[in-house]
């Protein structure tokens, strides 16, 4: 095993005597803590820095080294993980240090757009660069058993290279050589989410018109959602084999009979149909152009320019 | 065990000598087709009637008594099942039918209102009344493992009666005893279910805007969207508890300033944004309205007037 020295940094790393890679990390905010406690509790020596002070202190008091400016922490490791607030934020936190042979794994929230542009921005810094996308919140880091994952793309190499530290805070999964793969992977599964959310708080605005126990609804609602997720599957076969008609159970023309009943029931109970109308149309709107056969997966069609 | 016969008739329930109750099912949709299949296998006498009568002919085939017509299939048995295209085919269907001491259950969707206003002119005509609303696609029908099941609102007494029959094509889920509530949890759970449809629409247009295989993004949007339903149950207690700061780990501000990114990403990737943005703007209108240190819970009201 290679520790500290010469032939460590050789490679990129430097390793304590117990094995663990030392890194840097830049940004504590909820997310930056998390990341830092969980590094710290696995026995990796830690170099912080944030911009607000406070925070760095209090993990000074669990064993990291606080660096006194981000040029500072990042001479300290050639592995250097940032998670700031957003890309402005990277530009202007990075703005003095030198990147020159560091492994640079940016955890910042972004568009693949800024990925991509940050991949180039650290190749001419002469770094390696590594995106990520965190699809966890704080409490589920370095808590393996709460599935929290961070999906990975840009250098392979630098992934190989740290795969075991960076999978101490979180799974990890990478995604291709594309520095935006993971911001997109990113927003498209969060994006679903939101969808999710918006669905649930429609089904929350209805059962709310009358005395419903909503916590009594909810392990309803949790499970049918639980059991409908799979159908992406379905949606994903059909997209790769473009036979939208293929395993469909309940077809649009069905479906779309059936939009009158929600979009009444909701008025009839007074909740808003802000949230609903938007899919209704685009159903309906598929369903004009012929495809009373397939099942819902034009839709997606129909979203793409 | 009761079997056939006065007594039997006296607690409304007819039984063959293997002790299954005989029952009538109205409409043979898919959904009826494969509820009568399921009550054949399960060897429950089952007469049957369909307007077109095509498809109750294959199912004499397999053991059903085909009824002349609606009027003759009601009066054949005191369970009387209808699955028809809408509350409008009830009306019809159901015209000349004498359904004084029957125990009717409706499986036909619709509204909570028409629900209940079908629950009054059932009992107007002497009839027991249950409404069911069907959490499942026919294929899951008589499939026990699939998790299909069927919420019931109305009568108690008639549920109890015939829960055991009512079990056979899949679970059953007793929800209140006004009838309209069945209607209003299946439109409830069925809503958010096109909502998390719709979020996965946006997530796969998303993906295909980039050379990226849709079944190998699927498994990822399958289990996050699973590992994310269970957050319906913080928004429950929540609504309950009227304090929507409550467990918050990632609060309101934090995600409406991370909204230009989803909006962003779309934009830029050519995908539309007409099915992300009715609920950004409503987190964008409580974050207004001083609500950052809460969750997402409180977009629920801003949907009930």
């Amino acid at each position: 095993m290679i520790t500290s020295g010469p032939a460590a940094n050789l490679i990129g790393m430097t390793r304590n005597t117990t094995g663990k890679t030392s890194l840097t990390l830049l940004g504590l905010g909820a997310m930056g803590t998390a990341l830092a406690r969980a590094w710290l509790a696995a026995g990796h020596p830690l170099t912080v820095w944030n911009r607000t002070p406070a925070r760095a202190a209090a993990l000074a008091a669990e064993g990291a080294r606080v660096a006194d400016d981000a040029a500072a922490a990042v001479a300290a490791n050639p592995l250097v993980v940032v998670c700031l607030l957003d890309d402005a934020s990277v530009d202007e936190v990075l703005a003095g240090a030198d990147l020159a042979g560091r492994d640079l794994v940016n955890l910042t929230s972004g568009t693949p757009a800024q990925a991509r542009a940050r991949a180039e921005w650290a190749r001419e810094r002469g770094a390696r660069y590594l995106d990520g996308g965190i699809m966890a919140v704080p409490p589920m880091i370095g808590v393996p058993e709460a599935g929290g994952h961070v999906l990975y793309s840009g250098s392979r190499e630098l992934f190989e290279r740290h795969r075991e530290t960076l999978a101490v805070p979180a799974g990890t999964t990478y995604v291709g050589e594309d520095a935006g793969f993971a911001a997109l992977y990113d927003v498209a599964l969060l994006s679903a989410m939101y969808g999710m959310f918006a669905g649930a708080a429609h089904a929350f605005a209805l059962i709310r018109t009358e005395d419903i126990d909503p916590t009594a609804f909810a392990p309803l609602l949790a499970d049918w959602l639980v059991a409908m997720a799979p159908a992406v599957h379905q949606t994903a076969g059909q997209l790769r084999s473009g036979d939208y008609t293929e395993g469909v159970a309940s077809d649009l023309a069905m479906q779309v009979a059936g939009v009158p009943t929600f979009l009444d029931t909701a008025e009839q109970q007074g909740v808003s149909t802000e949230l609903l109308r938007p899919y209704f149309e685009l159903m309906r709107r598929r369903l004009a152009e012929g495809s009373g056969a397939e099942g819902l997966t034009g839709v997606v069609d129909l979203l793409v320019r």
